[in-house]
């Protein structure tokens, strides 16, 4: 029988044509995918027709205990690739960050089959890149934290750490915070000496992708249902302006340059 | 005359295959590229016949000043796209992440020239990935900080956040800090109230990446003549280390395990 092998992949933000090249080779070479509830039609689209599919994303309300969830996942992997298959496990964004990557290795590295990670770009790199929202900058800002939703209250209060970032200049990205988004503003606004920049970017990379930029005083009083629908990664800090809407930053508030938006979105041309 | 184009590339860690889809796209349409030191010859062979391809790197020793350089680089985005040529600029890594895009594209505003942004897989999350490196893991880890080289003494010393960072059980990620490696990990064993765990990841995704993994106090003796080369990129912090490796890390180091240097690295097939 030939000898199976698993593929622990990062599908990236959404687009297609943001795969890596050897994630889309790992796919079309695939028998079986296990795919996240995130993963975009899209990307789904590129699934190798005789591929055996399998829908293991978490949604919220669906009343299964997560930990039943990662074995039913590990079950799979274990199961296909050991009648010999080429089993791709995609996730959005990239393995290792805030993917549950790390339990799936733990797992597949007391079984002893054959396994490799592929990486894929990150929400915040994508954001970045597509709305022109800076991450570093030379004089400016050199570091960049990433944190998952925002703990608020409590010992585990991550809040303290993030101020201390802000008010040092650096970029602080925030992975799954839009829920705690009003709170984590209200916050900020009320202890931060001065104002500090918020980008809300929503599906970044999709063609309905769209990011809202305002202040700490703004996102405190906004309803967040006016905003746009998650998935969203939240990028603040002093030095997180879209430089082309710098001089409008006093107004508070400002939704997306038409620039950027107008940019003409190239649809996934089937070339492969 | 037909309308130029500057597109800003992240080309990733290296290997090509680990290139986006959409990145290769635009290397392949390019009359002109515009491309830094660490491109490597992988990434190179994709470029075409006939584009002009200008190496604008930064050697060290090479007297060039960075402010002439820089200039050096927007003249030629702006000429060769005023001449109707789509312009490639390619940055390893992510153009975002430590790549001076922000530079670039404050100055591309002010032309109001067309141009676009693809975001690149970041050393951090393909040294992860390739060497089953955690950077986050529920219940364990759940912040990633990115810093750039080490600022030792002096008021800009970012050493108290980095140590903040490995008490709070969050990872950290370090970029050009390869020079000052025994410095930073003689400092972290003085003052750190018990040991970390450091990798150093040389050359992430090329044929040849190595890591070499141990604890501030091997690092803080180790020659860094001795280690592999740079480019690297050092992961660290309490949770960091590779989950094949746990019951080694008494030894105080370890070099990469046997099975993932086994992996058969395939090579990039020239499928485009």
């Amino acid at each position: 029988m030939k000898k199976g092998k698993i593929w622990i992949v990062g599908a990236g933000p959404g687009a297609a044509d943001l795969l890596t090249i050897k994630a889309l080779r790992s796919i079309q070479s695939a028998n079986v995918i296990l795919y996240d509830a995130l993963i975009t039609t899209e990307v789904r689209s590129l699934f190798p027709k005789k591929a055996i599919l399998i829908d293991v994303g978490k949604r919220s309300g669906d009343g299964k205990n997560p930990i039943s969830r990662q074995e039913y996942i590990h079950d799979q992997m274990l199961m296909y690739s050991l009648l010999g298959n080429q089993v791709v496990r995609l996730k959005s964004g990239d393995p290792m960050v805030y993917g549950r990557g790390v339990e799936e290795i733990r797992y597949l590295l007391k079984t002893n089959l054959e396994f490799e990670l592929i990486p894929g770009i990150s929400a915040a790199m994508a954001a970045s890149n597509e709305f022109l929202i800076p991450l570093t900058e030379r004089g400016k800002s050199s570091g960049i934290h990433f944190h998952s939703a925002i703990k608020m209250g409590g010992e585990k209060n991550n809040l303290n750490q993030i101020i201390k970032e802000i008010e040092n200049d650096d970029t602080v990205v925030i992975y799954m915070g839009f829920e705690q988004l009003n709170e984590m503003a209200s916050e900020l606004n009320r202890r931060l000496s001065k104002e500090t920049n918020i980008n809300v970017v929503s599906k970044a990379s999709y063609i309905t992708s769209q990011v809202v930029s305002g202040n700490t005083r703004f996102f405190s009083t906004i309803d967040i249902n006016e905003l746009p629908e998650s998935p969203a990664v939240i990028i603040l800090g002093n030095h997180t302006q879209i430089p082309d809407s710098e001089k409008n930053h006093a107004n508070k508030s400002y939704s997306i340059s038409k620039r950027i938006r107008n940019l003409i979105k190239q649809p996934f041309l089937n070339l492969f």
